[in-house]
């Protein structure tokens, strides 16, 4: 057998990490005692790994630790986090590649058998990933257990938005959906790799049922289909959107898409899918059988009160080989759900993505995100969701433009009511601009990136 | 274990499709009778599937075919071979994805284990792919086979430039290597996915090793790299160059790259390799333990002289579940190499790719491939390889002329000594246009395209 098949233990995969809901239910219906039990017997065989890569080996040593001194989930907080900054650090010290993926160390072999992507580089450089044959498909079998528990048929086109080229999102989606669900895919890709018209033209004709992808680019494909006559509901068929969804913008991309349901995940290129809805909706469910998340302080990387928001700090329980994960910090801020469980579940949920803490301005002593302005506009019928903030000096002092789409007369008025919500809804005043349709896409990017641009940082110039 | 896995039977592929050089030695010095006596076995296998297939169904009986009567290689002649018009016609009229996939012929499931992809569309509409786990992955054992027989080696940094989105031919490339080779895999993609300059920064980065995509785009990255002050040899450390290359350009691509080895292999979408180049160069050596390759005359559709030129035309003895392949005409014309084997293999070769059948260009009863045209442009050191034929009417004849790039003075000598050189190489009189590197970019598609553009028939308006 060809070594990534060997290596992949595809056989163990089922059992361990299950891509049905049924047998990822078997594990959550567990006592928190017993989850936490198989997390801990995971995780210590990830710790040991992770040892011998030089960048923990390094990392870990520094502070003190020693092999054999992580013995429990508690103890993870003796282990220093580490961040995208980090990485990079890595790469730019052990060029081409960096010291963290532990690819090189088989003896007698040139290299494990490896997955190479680079994430999409929206917040910087392009970061680069390593996959083992296992882990990667350990992940596209949870990535299919989200899409399950979104009510992801055999039967189902599943029409994809996620780019390929280098960046991960698009070949993760794929593998998931072609290795370990009968749905069809469609790899459309952004609207470089096939423009917006053609697309919708080409979810008409396959009869797509399921749309998978960021919503900013869901939002614009719903409008191209209504320019080109299409109604959603009638003329396409699209059953389920799954993806990653502003919680407030929700119900609008469900009644652009003809009340298609609208379900949430979130992971990062490094781990994989974290956590992830179920109808009824009531947070995200964390994968606790894969993932160990904690929610930490954005400044001080001490562990929040529960409930508390901070950034998401993970550790991937089934990476075992390549770039084993311990405790990185993803930078997207989160808080865990306190509400009751609506089941017999037993695992955490989350409130979902909140806005990146790398990304985020601070006003005045108030943190913004920008990425979360689109949520707040949709209670505009005249926007179409579309806008760039632009970050400025103005008498010394920081303030914070935002270019708004608007599809209706852009008179004062409508200035007024923006700014003012805004004011609301950020705690904070900025300075509000409305634009005609399409103004802020060459800025954004939302045709051509996997994940537009919502800020730039005039200051600086920089992006 | 997942459906995929579980269909794609992977521990069997080492055994009968081996990925390894060593591996196809042992049935490539087998004798013709051995040979053909295992395509015999594995043909009567596919035919009978094929019967299942609507799309073959139809077209057996309506010459008169019955299940049983194929018994052999020679009662191959007798089955209609069908191209792609064909299957756009299935797809016409049995929308959206044809009758000829057979994916969804199972007793009580909703469909067979599919990926789905589709043909870039060069000359014409793009046309859908359908393959089975199992066949998937014997494709990607084969190219694997393919990449090792040009000299890939487990340590490699392979930088592919083939495009992903829909078309299959990115993530085809990207699945052999990932699954069937220890090399690292970086999917720049086309241009689009990842700038030119961007993906020779990648390469200098990376330290790639090992070039693979199509000849065109692989000169414009030599280009680039030059323009960007990067000598390849010494900046950039590409040894290998595994694409599609015409055999007459090859010298010139070795040479922008430093001297790296050029190597040639051929396969459409739909079949996967057929068959490729092995140091010492001497054809394209057809693998015939997955693949009957038949030459037919590209008119009448019989069997050629062996060595004379015609249509490829493929059986797949692999595609045993889904779109099984019996008699796909490519209408890529090549021929039979008739020199005897430089080896002890037994097996067949070609001349490779020789020019599209159907994209042919009939002027005065000569016929034009206009994808030749860039091998009789590379003695001019002056020329990059850039060009573009248009197809119009003039006084009521076909004419055909050719923007060619020069990046020199573009006097009157100098065209017409490209004049001359084409006539003479054509056999025909073309009006040959000199115009400024990059002036053809728009129209061939040079640098988002997976395979340019290099007719326009203008006596129409379509590409």
């Amino acid at each position: 057998m060809s070594g990534y098949f060997s290596e992949a233990r595809v056989d163990e995969i089922e059992n361990k990490y299950p891509s049905t809901v049924d047998g990822f239910s078997t594990f959550a219906t567990k006592s928190r005692d017993e989850i936490e039990s198989i997390q801990t017997s995971r995780l210590l065989k990830v710790v040991e790994r992770a040892w011998q890569v030089p960048f923990y080996e390094r990392r870990w040593r520094a502070v003190g630790l020693e092999p054999g001194a992580i013995r429990s989930l508690e103890d993870l907080q003796h282990i220093p986090s580490f961040s995208k900054s980090d990485l990079m650090a890595s790469v730019e010290e052990y060029p081409p590649f960096g010291d963290f993926h532990g690819m090189d160390d088989l003896d007698g072999e040139a290299r494990r058998q490896v997955v190479f992507h680079s994430t999409s580089g929206t917040t910087g450089d392009p970061q680069p990933l390593f996959f083992g044959a296992h882990d990667r498909e350990v992940q596209n079998a949870l990535l299919a257990r989200v899409y399950r528990m979104h009510g992801l048929r055999d039967n189902d086109v599943v029409h994809s938005v996620y780019g390929f080229g280098l960046v991960n999102g698009g070949h993760y989606v794929r593998e998931a959906v072609t290795h370990f669900t009968r749905a069809l895919m469609v790899t459309a890709g952004t609207g470089v790799d096939t423009p917006s018209e053609r697309q919708v033209r080409l979810m008409a004709r396959f009869g797509t049922t399921v749309l998978v992808g960021f919503a900013d680019y869901l939002f614009r494909l719903g409008e191209v289909a209504r320019e080109l006559g299409l109604q959603p509901g009638k003329d396409l068929s699209v059953r389920l959107i799954s993806g990653h969804i502003p919680h407030d913008r929700r119900d609008a991309l469900s009644a652009l898409w003809g009340g298609a349901r609208v379900c949430d995940w979130y992971g990062v290129g490094d781990t994989g899918v974290i956590c992830a809805e179920r109808e009824p909706a009531g947070g995200l469910w964390v994968f606790e059988d894969a993932q160990v998340l904690e929610i930490v302080d954005t400044e001080t990387g001490a562990a929040v009160a529960h409930g508390e928001p901070g950034n998401q700090c993970v550790t991937c329980l089934f990476k075992d080989t390549v770039y084993p994960i311990i405790r990185f910090n993803t930078q997207d801020v989160s808080a865990f759900d306190t509400e009751p469980a609506p089941n017999d579940w037993n695992i955490r949920r989350t409130q979902g993505f909140l806005g990146r803490s790398d990304n985020m301005v601070k006003l005045r002593g108030i943190n913004v995100y920008p990425t979360s302005v689109g949520a707040h506009l949709s209670v505009f019928a005249e926007c179409n969701g579309e806008y760039i903030c632009r970050l400025k000096t103005e008498d010394g002092k920081d303030e914070l433009a935002i270019d708004v789409e608007w599809g209706s007369a852009m008179g004062e008025t409508s200035q007024q009511a923006v700014s003012e919500h805004l004011r609301e809804a950020l705690g904070i005043r900025v300075k509000v601009n409305l634009v005609k349709p399409g103004d802020t896409a060459a800025t954004t990017g939302i045709a051509v990136r996997q994940k537009p641009i919502r800020l730039v940082d005039e200051r600086t110039g920089q992006p």
